[in-house]
């Protein structure tokens, strides 16, 4: 028996027309690599059911073992992916009476606050959330709306069998303990026979061109290490190199060959084998030390102190900072000289060294960060160029490292760049990395 | 004649697997949209020529006038798209001598560069992207890879014609300029045949639920106007509620009707008709007033600074920020007194205007906005659940308005819907609201 073929299929007129973007396709991608499924494709379709029953039939048609949708389980007239899914498995949908009066203690402390709707409207869309199609298996509400696995039928012999369908709500905060839910379920686990037992690791690098991995994969293979018992997948993510290696456990000896061959090769690069991203590393450092960060921002406009508060317990380790956009506030906030900045420039090493030093003493941390660029569009001269930053790191302590990088792309993406390279300078000076004298 | 129908196949392993994020498909459901083909579905499959040869024929069969790629066009071996199109459409490819050379210009001063890399691996990669299908159109290389506009094969009576195929490639910085050029092409136009004239309007309103627009909608059909004329689209995006609508020129009174309706029942949350966002309106009110903004940010740690600095030109209008994440902080450098945090906690309004008040001060702008709340998940209690926040706006000019709002969601919602929330008392500030007294 091969392993089961999955397709996701995302529905909403707001995902496929591109003013949302969709967040689940990407996040089942991996949960369904992480359990051996083989995932073939993600379809998104608009809320017209004759579009959702087109992608349904391909996957039927196509012999997938799985189908998942996200979205269309709301309480309104274009939410219709559970009925569309009943029809296409041929499973009348009948009322759950038990779960309408669940579904009703969610809405009815809601439904005070909407004046304009009336509580016979709640009602009825209340009620269309509760039709369950015959033998399928109910996921509790996380929202409002219920899921739903829909397991295969075989009624008709002149086509294959429908897939299992699950059915998914819309947004990525109900999707995703729904789905953690699911997986636990025997109507979601009877999907999956054959499914490949598969081990994963996530490797980041950094500064490394993507051209150099392949170099080095092909390396791997000339000294006799069977790389493509492995399924070796590269991508570059916010200017880091992520390769990401699956296997099964018949290769896991030829996984760890790979790996100790690319640690070998790329150890200046390597910053992550256990999947942690930058921002997590340098909080964690910040941790093991009971150190405190400030940073100090120019071109990045606030962008690193964001990245370091995305995470929850960031107030820890994150004291504040200073975003001087103009030089005024490089002088008045962060005490910058007014003679550094008419000598040297904004975007200047001396520059972001002091709006370190700065953002050091009048925020009294222990380590901070300065970004100085230029973004561009505008503003870019000979002799510095659109995507010329300077990144510096200075710590209570003494220890000091100040960079020039010259990044390319749009505006966008110097400033994104320029928050990586921020983050992985902190890193390399908390590991005990600095400028001579 | 009907509309023609289209889709679009996203190819990439790496798009596929969630390792990045798609920006084709959004984008190109967008033009589709403008040029008046239905756009029906997005199809992303991986790097594997069965998957992309699955969903060709799917399109074919469900009888596209249109299929649109992305991706695949590049050097390696997994680059198969051009390849799969050639033999979907059974239209042989065969060397371009010319397109050869043309390319070979642009690699060969690039190729000096990749040390580790033959100069015969560089030829025969380069050849492999000079193989045009019989009939293409070719479109020239943006990067190194050119594209193909791929007219309909009838030879199999037995199945519906291909569809034009319009085939790019994936970096978006290389397919958006080759789409233009695409557009203009006889083999694309030919696709068009039947594309209906449509316009387009974005109105954004902020504070209103998706509930209440499908109220207005009904309430505008029940008035007499026939709303089932036009096409119209409603998402929330950030906490904003967008209303796109579409329809064709013989639909162009009831659209003003629409529009119309729309303004008078909802005068006090629309506040976009332009397709402007919220962060430009505030940049162009700043520009209007010639004022400059500081920022005082504690639970949104600098996501309101980098969304107003994200636009080129922001250095006219913004001074800059504090990100005051600890107490200290905002003692030290925002001016906060002891005892009112010590009296009404870091997460009140009082706070909130203090915060406000020291980045006024301190960094010498015309109008600044603070944000406090407990984003989550932890800190929140009884009296301060998570999702609370307190907003304020002081002006140098003495007006003053500070707002506290309960948010639901995650610590990323919360972050994000606060940033939000802080633009629009911006905005309301600028257009001349404040507190009584």
């Amino acid at each position: 028996m091969g392993t089961p073929r999955a397709t996701v299929i995302v529905t909403g007129t707001e995902v496929l027309g591109g003013w949302v973007s969709d967040r689940n396709g990407p996040w089942l991608a991996r949960r369904l690599g992480a359990l051996g499924v083989e995932h073939v494709s993600t379809v998104t379709v608009g809320d017209r059911p004759a579009d959702l029953r087109a992608a349904l039939e391909h996957a039927r048609d196509q012999g997938y073992a799985l189908i998942v949708t996200s979205g269309g389980l709301g309480p309104t007239e274009d939410d219709l992916t559970a009925a569309t899914v009943a029809e296409f498995t041929g499973r009348p949908a009948a009322l759950d009476a038990a779960l309408e009066a669940r579904i009703w203690a969610i809405l009815e402390p809601l439904s005070k606050r909407w004046k304009h709707i009336s509580q016979e409207a709640v009602r009825s869309a209340n009620r269309k959330q509760a039709m369950v199609p015959a033998g399928a298996t109910v996921l509790e509400p996380v929202g409002t709306a219920p899921g739903l696995i829909v397991p295969p039928t075989d009624d008709d012999p002149s086509r294959p069998p429908t897939p299992t369908v699950v059915v998914m709500p819309g947004p990525p905060s109900e999707l995703q303990p729904m789905w953690a839910v699911a997986e636990q379920e025997d109507a979601f686990r009877a999907a999956l026979t054959g499914a490949t037992d598969l081990r994963e690791s996530t490797w980041r690098l950094f500064g490394l061109p993507e051209s150099e991995i392949a170099n080095t994969m092909r390396s791997a293979r000339d000294v006799g290490i069977p790389i493509d018992d492995l399924e070796i997948t590269t991508c570059v993510h916010r200017g880091e190199l992520e390769v990401v290696t699956r296997w099964t456990p018949a290769a896991d000896a030829v996984a760890s060959a790979f790996e100790e061959f690319v640690a070998d090769h790329h150890a200046d690069t390597l910053f992550s084998t256990d999947g942690r991203r930058i921002d997590e590393i340098v909080l964690d450092l910040l941790r093991e030390r009971d150190w405190t960060i400030a940073t100090a921002e120019s071109c990045t406009g606030g962008m690193v102190a964001s990245r370091l508060t995305d995470r929850a317990g960031a107030s820890d380790v994150v004291a504040g900072g200073v975003v001087s956009y103009s030089n005024a506030v490089k002088q008045r906030v962060l005490g910058v000289d007014a003679e550094d900045l008419r000598d040297h420039g904004a975007v200047s090493a001396v520059v972001a060294q002091a709006m370190a030093q700065g953002a050091l003493d009048r925020l009294g941390a222990q380590v901070a960060v300065a970004t100085t660029g230029i973004a561009g569009p505008g503003g870019g001269t000979d002799a510095k160029p659109v995507g010329t930053v300077y990144v510096a790191v200075e710590t209570a302590d003494g220890q000091s490292l100040v960079r020039h990088v010259q990044l390319p792309g749009n505006r966008a993406a110097v400033r994104d760049r320029t928050v990586t390279a921020a983050l992985h300078m902190v890193r390399r000076v908390l590991l005990g990395e600095r400028d001579a004298g």
